[in-house]
């Protein structure tokens, strides 16, 4: 008899990720799944690629249809988690891809979602410092957003080191599935292919205030974050490119020992031979962030690049991870470190 | 009777470039190909898009073979220009797309580049103040390399205008024709499509010390840059994505300004309304940049975006605006503006 | 003082190629731009590639509006150009892009469409045998569908010649592009990209009566067409491949020659030497199209296979040259044959 | 203590698929990893994405180095597998992933390959009418095709049912990963993006002769073949379109019943409901193959398409199923069906 797990929002990509994981993952067992607008629809209509689950019908998203389970997950649009989260029982795991519970700062998610703020979960990265043992022991998890795993994973050990100036540029190309599944003429096929592009520039993008909070719990100071997110003609993936400035003296050695400190035993996160770098089609399906680091002299900067699919490390992936940290089962499990490449 | 051009390196996707661009000009003459590996081949063997000049025969690249035109396009690798071009005369117009004269610093040359340094041309940017002039009385003129073009344009209105500290961050996507047609593993589709890859990161790409000359020309001051290549699943476009911190006191409305002035009248840039972001399949085929800027306030920071088409306005179509000037012409003539799209 | 052109449709994808090739066109001077639902806004903000037309305002599609111009090229959903080309000027030459007149069988043209029988008008394919003087004496031309196009430039040289029998096997790849504008979720970046899918399989697409009635035109009896239409992650370009048996006795020189003779002096149809093949990427905006026939012995069948952009010669390419003839201008004027490759 | 399986051939496309798959497999145990000119390399440096076995040394492929598994596979160019496979012990299970033991007419192998014929071992295509019990009894397997795996699914049912003409189209589009890692210009991610390219055309592909065996045996008559492949802008993933006419007096319903039954409680294939069609993506990294079916009645032909990805369900998948089956383990063990998507 598995862990009977629900997943709110099946219709989505996210949704739709969270499922393929989950009808591989030994010991969770698919309960309910509930969409918004395709609610009454048949899985396969939605996600032929889960054909096995194909003939599944979409719930509602209430708090009744997901009551019942052990987990649910839910990859809802942000707002949304917030209302039903509190009808679902304490004793519930929820796991929340959405944004509603990841910023600490009330302020800061009013001015960038225009809702009301509601609450703070534990934040579901076990890669930062001391986070691994917080989300053992909670029945609440927020998943980070996609581009703060990957730029947080990148520039993280610089801040724990104490080697880097609290100014960092990050600039991040994704797959448009990063998008989600919204009918938007610049999503569509004919204008994504054989293009990039630049979208949510000068500070805007959502998931900016999300990075500050975490480089700056990390560095214990505040930190500026300059992003700027790109779209690039492909399904998946993010690569995030991260730079700042190193403090006095810090060499080349130094950078690399910051780097391979914060991930000695990660299961999920490689730190690059040196001389290679990460791209994003190694990691497609799996859970894993590919990191590399250098310092470049002239400029007197770190630059720092991650790649992660966004939709499994980014979101799906990442969910599962935490919550078998939470469940007290292997942290890997059912989880695959091998992308599908070429 | 049109002015004779021949194109030197026909074989590589600069020198076809060149010939589509140079094929659609109602004042060129269409001279002597020539290539290296590839001498005495036929041209609709390499370059089958280029129908209409099929049956065109490679010579070898020698001054001889070169001689008698009135421009000569190089498009040759590194360090094979320098020689060649000392014993072209020197009525000749000769345009060389290659990295040898763009540099005036001999150390940056023997240090990026290994080899000895052949010299300085004039720069064939016109859009660089004063440029212009420089380049309607010359017969040599040094084409920029693809990613300081498309940075270059995004970066310098901002030290023209002084309203940026003189530290810039680049980070910039390229499709897979930026590399040539050589055969690499990691250039191959099934390796390129799906992926974005960081390539030549910690200031070590040869572009980096063109774009430090470029914009510390137009701050009058040393400007440092941090420039990190990736390789983006397309064909052709470039997006850099560039940010310098502004200088104190310097708002929105002086960004605006300074690019609004720095473009204003020039044929082949556009600063696109506000709100609005430049994406590479906008300029395929044309010579056109694309480019737009916001100041984000809370990182203290100007971000300006470019794109382009690397071979087009990055390479070749850049040769022939340039070549334009040089020979009298009207500075538009035979190229477009409009990219294939979408 | 050049011809006035008015755009029907600026909106779309075909309207948004027309006003590129006309924008470079010699002759042509761009008069109206009218649109559907987006009537009221600037060009720009729906075709920022065409930015030196991006404060043009568009007008509603009215006959009112169209009038006053000498060439109305109609880039509209089937269905309505038939109502409005029975209000414009029997001196305007009028060019339909869209489907109403195309097809000669009213039965067919109501099966396939659902919508009453329009006429039929000359049909623009200047290559087909005698069409060319046809299009040299007209006020209306049916552009033809992308897929007739290419397929029927594939198979009408082998039933020209008597070769092949009379059932004929199509199946075609077509980039994005080809289904327009429409925001469904198939044609998303995310589900498109890394995917070859099929669609409108058995005999349903609306473009096998087109294909029909052009092959059996030139057979002189009933041929039949299998049309398999697949949708492949680019943005534009159709590669078509077309096989019928061999009539007894015909061997391998004989189709060469069917294939030479039909394409003679053909100024945008290219059949390319023995042992190539076309890529779409060789006619990316282009009004190219790029041929090559092989007779497979064993199997008793002749295999052609086409390439053309689908928006150029395939759409508003294939439109401007028909415009051309009807206009006594040269067939080739404003067109280009040279593919924007790699 | 698991079953003991090595690679020969492990830094191809092919030899890094069954890595991933054997990765995840829990009954196998990775043993010797051997290659040709990468021997002596660390699997790292050659498959990135295979980071956890990065440390892994590439032996020489040689009957010593492969002695002491249970399982070898083979991932070797056509040729070599024939004089190995003799030297390795009759007791050890050899997959044989390449082309050597596949054809049963020595002819039809020397004509297409150029090689003397090594014979011919029960082939791995289980869902084909008997071969799973062949399969469950040999210790020599020959893993079909990717092409001709993907095009008999498609195909067979037909014949196996007795509804078609013995007269067959196939019209296939591949991922660039079907070419392996050969380092040839038009395999270039600059080439491949954005186009659609012929190849092989005219029935000279070496996979023809194989679907004509297939077909064949399951018609019990000869069948003739007119194959063509096409090169898609995608990694992975193969869709085929196949058709024949049906014989007198086939309805729709005879059509669909013998493709229902035909994949009646197959673990791998999936006839899609009505109305739906294949896409590759929907089965990227899965050993899924999806097949529809239509009758045209105007044409008088049945069309059916199957989509699979070319390294799994084609290559590395279908070779670990059949494995499964000799190995007396559940055919479906360490394979996925659920496919990367979007």
């Amino acid at each position: 008899m598995g862990i009977r797990a629900a997943v709110a929002g099946a219709s989505g990509y996210a949704g739709g990720e969270l499922l393929r994981i989950l009808a591989g993952h030994p010991e969770f067992e698919i309960g309910t799944l509930t969409a918004g607008a395709n609610a009454g629809a048949e899985l396969g209509s939605l996600q032929p690629h889960l054909w096995p689950l194909a003939g599944r019908v979409l719930a509602e998203t209430t708090a009744e249809t997901l009551a019942g389970h052990d987990v649910v997950f839910l990859a809802l649009p942000h707002g949304q988690s917030g209302p039903l989260a509190e009808q679902l029982g304490d004793d519930v795991l929820v796991v929340d891809c959405g944004a509603d519970f990841r910023l600490r700062d009330a302020a800061d998610w009013e001015g960038f979602y225009g809702s009301p703020h509601a609450g703070t979960w534990p934040y579901g990265l076990p890669e930062l410092p001391g986070q691994r043992a917080v989300l053992r022991d909670t029945r609440r998890i927020a998943v980070p957003g996609c581009y703060p795993t990957v730029s947080t994973l990148a520039m993280f050990p610089a801040f724990a080191a104490g080697i880097a100036e609290p100014d960092v540029v990050v600039v991040a190309a994704s797959g448009a599935s990063g998008a989600g599944r919204s009918l938007k003429p610049h999503l569509l096929g004919s204008e994504v292919m054989g293009s990039v592009a630049a979208y949510g520039v000068g500070g805007v993008h959502r998931h900016t205030p999300e990075i500050v909070q975490n480089l700056g719990a990390v560095a214990g100071e505040p930190v500026t974050v300059s992003f700027t997110p790109t779209l690039a003609p492909m399904s998946r993936g993010i690569l995030a490119t991260c730079t700042a400035r190193v403090r006095p003296g810090v060499g080349a050695a130094a950078v690399r020992e910051a780097y391979e400190s914060a991930f000695d035993g990660e299961p999920f996160v490689r730190l690059l031979p040196e001389g290679r770098w990460p791209a994003t089609a190694m990691t497609l399906g799996a859970n894993t962030a590919l990191v590399q680091v250098a310092l470049d002299e002239r400029a007197g900067r770190l630059v720092a690049v991650a790649a992660i699919d966004n939709l499994t490390k980014g979101t799906a992936g990442g969910a599962v991870q935490s919550a078998n940290l939470a469940l007290g089962l292997p942290e890997e499990l059912g989880l695959t470190t091998i992308g599908v490449s070429p």
